[in-house]
């Protein structure tokens, strides 16, 4: 059985930082841009239109709960996303099945849920996200503190929405995870080391996977 | 500034054993039942006694919402929860200001929220703690799993509450914690090691302070 890590993260806590850093001490594969850029490929269609609906609203239009009654009418866009939803689960599990890797987002942790991976989710106080947002995106700086936080918000919400959307769980719900690490005042350089130790003690104990039986 | 970890855990969740390991490998002070023991002695009630009140139902007659009348009728019970809670809460701060330590349990996170604790809280799924919780208590062994499981929800009800109670906070949201950890299928002897690293990266990490003036 591969040994997957998953990241989910709230914008601004570092997540992806920490998920980069990781793969490379532990020396795996690293999937963030590349499911996108797979999709596309797979699917023919542009990756800024991939991205539009992964990672933003058009989702919310089609809720899990209409799932029983939407083929009773023909819908172009509903055709695509679905084509696209089920184009991410294929691509994501084909990276999975190559090598040990981390997975940044995208649902994952779900879709890869047989392999039992060890999942993560990055979470931070506000003023913590927002500092990290400006030091990393000084292209934002015309954004007021409010807007950014705004901005922020809207950010994570399309990310609760597109989760619960397409797996029926509650996003950053702790149950769901494996380590739920709180990033306020802290440098993600500074601790990538000891949990990248962590995950070992973790994925590579005995007792962990004593339920597969695969590989 | 004196360093504080706190633990809170699913009762079966392998957190207090956690605790111990973190408290010897970081060579800090563990306080557990001995804050029950100071309660006992500056409050000259029996230590059984005492620890009812701290761990069992008594308190879920008192809501904290009754605060404002409570004074119009004096009840003896109430008077004796409220000096016992009083007690708690300064002896838990009298321990904390002699070294840095680890605290388990008993709202301490909440307590010493002005040391800016690191604040873990540990939880696994129910298979896994009712299996820890065989291997450590063979008295309980007439119970069957299914009154197993009833026990241990039982006693996190209790602790729900009793944090509701004194905090106003949810008893493991993860937003009131540093890190999360799910010990499902986990040996705690595997995992103590690599948290006490991350711990030291996280609590002695220049940025984390730097909101307090004080020592």
């Amino acid at each position: 059985m591969k040994k997957i890590i998953t990241i989910s993260r709230e914008f601004g806590s570092g997540g992806r930082e920490l998920g980069k850093r990781l793969a490379e001490i532990l020396k795996i594969a690293y999937y963030d841009q590349e499911i996108l850029t797979g999709i596309a490929q797979k699917s023919g269609l542009a990756e800024e239109y991939v991205k539009s609906i992964v990672e933003k609203k058009a989702f919310v239009y089609y809720p899990v709960t209409i799932g029983g009654t939407f083929s009773a009418t023909f819908n172009p866009q509903l055709e695509i996303n679905t084509k696209i939803y089920a184009e991410q689960s294929n691509i994501i599990k084909e990276l999975a099945s190559k090598s040990d890797c981390m997975m940044i987002g995208r649902c994952s942790d779900y879709i890869l849920r047989e392999y039992n991976p060890f999942k993560i989710f990055v979470y931070a106080d506000m003023d913590s996200r927002l500092r990290r947002c400006r030091q990393r995106a000084p292209e934002d700086e015309h954004l007021s503190d409010v807007e950014m936080k705004n901005r922020i918000r809207g950010i994570d919400n399309d990310r609760a929405r597109y989760h619960k959307f397409l797996t029926g769980q509650i996003w950053g719900a702790k149950e769901n995870y494996t380590l739920c690490i709180n990033t306020s005042n802290t440098e993600i350089k500074d601790i990538a080391l000891p949990i990248a130790e962590l995950l070992k003690a973790m994925l590579y104990a005995s007792k962990r996977q004593v339920n597969h039986t695969e590989d």
